[in-house]
């Protein structure tokens, strides 16, 4: 399955080696993955954060079983809505080596995961990986268990040979991506001189290819995710015994928020789309260069027709215009069958994917004052609450750095094509805060599959990305101690 | 707590003695009502069909202690959504004397409930019945556990005392009411000519008095429930990935749902508020005199403000206008907290109530031309199905029959005031059944208190309601023997 070649520009660099390494270990790969997916480490439910815990605890000691200086860093407490406090998932930082001579490069992933049940309609139980036709289904397996582990096993193939990493390794491992990194950014900022002091390129490898071609990616989005509350009677009430006295919540709800988004699609909230920072030429040339087959995906995510019908809108529109996306309802009704009930407070819970040069901040005054005023216009009793609870920033590297071109040689070491530079639609809050505070250059370097189905039903991590991508981390840590810049 | 007074036209009837027996087993029908709301008996959600079961055979169980002749009637299959059958719950017949010179009285009530639990909002457990102030919470407490207790221990209390029955007694109770009596209406079909052939009158007691004065109730709405369902991708999608490249379902769904009623709760469904018969002055001369003090309703469901102001008005939206009520939306993100998805496959849950003139055929005619037409005009390219899953025609019977006289009568002894003469907005399919199948007679002779609460959290039933009540059963029976036809 591996082409072997000589990387680049390597002379004594031992690729063949190492990939013989990560083949012959794949069975070993795959039953720690299974170990790790097995923990229902979901960040968003407070339920489940006994499993975050103890996900950062299996993280720590596989990291520490490689003689890594491991540190569990407690990073704080989480501010509940209903204003109690509970202790944020530690963070898990490790370092090997620390020759001065060497570059340092810093890997950032995680280890939370987005809620997953069979009743969503998993073929298979989320939280027992299942192996089918060389894929291997199970929440977090690609959303970013595999890619960390990855990452663990490629210095462990180094280790194992006896081969020196060429760089530097440092970890930094959180539990909380999937709610917006709380505590992580804080964590950051303190470290800044410390943790952070030594370390010359930070990677990530928390997302996806575009197609079956390998990717570089450059630029993320970021996310303001609103919770609009509606609140009316004190109880719910029953439809029969009290439908027609009353202006029901839902119904102020659903009109505010049919005042969002236009049936194409287009968002109305004012000053949203203004902010949108236009494309240039060369960017344009960019994404037409794309291999990018539009057919392909219509059929993969399974719609009847995409929301656009050129290649270069959609990649635009998947990477660096905003979207609204209402998520769902609660208060209501939800689930199968009938119930005959007025819900008292509904919320509904949506959110804007942030592209260069919106504001976070700009955001959330712009859908509160629409809403509010949509709200107002309605003349009802009931009462609204819009709040902010996450807003990520998007993020944005330059192509042509010197990372991306190691990102090339060793992408040609392991599968003999070009990658596609891409960005991706999804939103990585920390890559950003790097940005802004450790301030050193950051590649996203995926080996998640196009169709991997992060954050959905039957997520999966393919055997072949997961061996392939081990093999194309080992040849990346090579190319970086050889950049010259 | 008993006004005693000699019922009004009885020579030997022995109301004292009745009542006093009534008091002094308060306990003992406490307990009892402990034990049936202990059982988790929803209808709607098919995994507690088992509960529903055991609820029938417990009420059957008590009626055969008591030596009526009792019957478990099989009433066939319920069709699920995905086309599998599962066994209906049995229907529970019973027979109290059979005297061809006494006149012959059904009862109908039911024992199942609908959905509850703690995480609803509910201030106690809602399966365990708990007692704080004299009030009895728990599900299916007032619908309708306690009111067909209360009729068992009329018969029981007649009986312990040595009192001879002033009329046969019948009762059939059903576990479907919650989901639209289904199986009932077949079985009534079926039992026309052997167990209704020698019923003279129906009595209902599943609905509540309108304020703290009892009341008689001549009228329910019917209501047609809907599910529709907008499709989309295959799968559900990770919103960042993929938003901006596929119409959402969700934004489809919110939008026709927006169609429906006007922010003021108007319906904008055409032909739905057409079919509505008039109000007549005799009519409105009637809402005029009846007690119901607003102030008092808007706090008790506590909104800021009622969806109309003056007292006829509120009552005919209540009782003989239509109403939408939009209940919810399956397959979206309902829980707590945040995720970041694009829901696939959306299912709005809605209901429409009945009053004379519509008819539920024409209805649903009405609501898919008008929600197929929205989903048209938005040139989406997802999927839209309305299903109707149920369509019950409203009742309405004459308040001037003697059957009505017959239950001031009884209120005036039990209580010493005359009843309110109301009509319900909530809906008892079976009723219009009884009407048009039966075709003999029928009260609805409530018990509930106006603030009980019923398909909301913390439903509760009053000791109060739950003890007077049963003497007011005790006395009705007696009042039904001595009507003058």
């Amino acid at each position: 399955r591996v082409r072997l070649r000589l990387p680049s520009n390597a002379h004594s660099f031992q690729f063949e080696e190492l990939a013989k390494y990560i083949d012959s270990h794949e069975e070993e790969y795959v039953e720690i993955l299974r170990d790790w997916v097995a923990v229902e480490s979901v960040s968003t439910d407070v339920q489940k954060r006994p499993d975050v815990e103890r996900m950062m605890e299996m993280t720590a000691e596989k990291l520490k079983n490689m003689q890594g200086k491991v540190e569990l860093v407690d990073v704080g407490q989480q501010e509940l809505p209903d204003g109690t406090t509970i202790p944020l998932p530690k963070v898990v930082t490790a370092q090997f080596g620390s020759d001065s001579s060497k570059r340092t490069v810093c890997i950032y992933g995680h280890v939370d995961v987005q809620p997953a049940s069979k009743e969503d309609g998993w073929a298979t139980e989320p939280y027992n990986l299942t192996d089918l036709n060389g894929n291997l289904y199970g929440r977090g397996a690609s959303d970013n268990k595999a890619p960390v582990l990855a990452w663990i096993h490629t210095v462990e193939a180094y280790q194992k040979l006896g081969i020196e990493l060429p760089v530097n390794v440092k970890f930094i491992i959180e539990g909380m991506e999937e709610t917006g990194s709380d505590g992580l950014e804080a964590m950051v900022k303190v470290q800044k001189d410390s943790f952070f002091a030594d370390v010359d390129y930070i990677v990530i490898s928390d997302c996806g290819w575009l197609s079956r071609r390998p990717a570089l990616t450059y630029g993320t989005r970021g996310n303001c995710y609103f919770h609009a509350a509606v609140e009316g009677p004190k109880e719910d009430l029953h439809s029969g015994v009290h439908g027609g006295t009353v202006i029901e919540p839902m119904t102020d709800l659903i009109g505010i928020l049919n005042t969002m988004i236009s049936p194409s699609g287009q968002i109305l909230i004012p000053g949203i789309c203004e902010a949108v920072s236009p494309m240039t030429e060369k960017e344009r040339a960019t994404y037409e260069s794309i291999e990018f087959d539009m057919e392909d995906y219509r059929q993969n995510i399974g719609v009847e027709r995409l929301m656009h019908s050129n290649k270069v809108e959609l990649l635009a529109h998947r990477w660096r215009q905003p979207t609204v996306s209402i998520h769902g309802i609660e208060g209501a009704f939800s689930d199968p069958g009938s119930k005959t009930v007025i819900p008292a407070r509904v919320i509904a819970k949506f959110s804007i994917r942030q592209v260069p040069d919106m504001d976070p901040k700009e955001v959330e005054k712009q859908v509160k004052e629409h809403l509010e005023a949509a709200f107002a216009k309605r003349g009802t009793p009931n009462k609204l609450k819009v709040t902010m609870v996450l807003g990520a920033k998007p993020w944005l590297a330059d192509p042509q750095h010197l990372l991306y071109e190691a990102g090339k040689a060793a992408v040609k070491t392991v599968f003999n094509v070009e990658p596609d530079l891409v960005r991706e639609g999804g939103t990585i809050p920390i890559a950003r805060t790097f940005q802004e505070v450790v301030d050193k250059p950051i590649i996203m370097l995926p080996i998640g599959g196009f169709d991997d189905g992060l954050h959905s039903q039957n997520e999966k991590m393919s055997r072949y990305n997961y061996i392939e991508g081990t093999k194309l981390f080992a040849a990346y840590l090579h190319e970086v101690s050889q950049m010259k810049d």
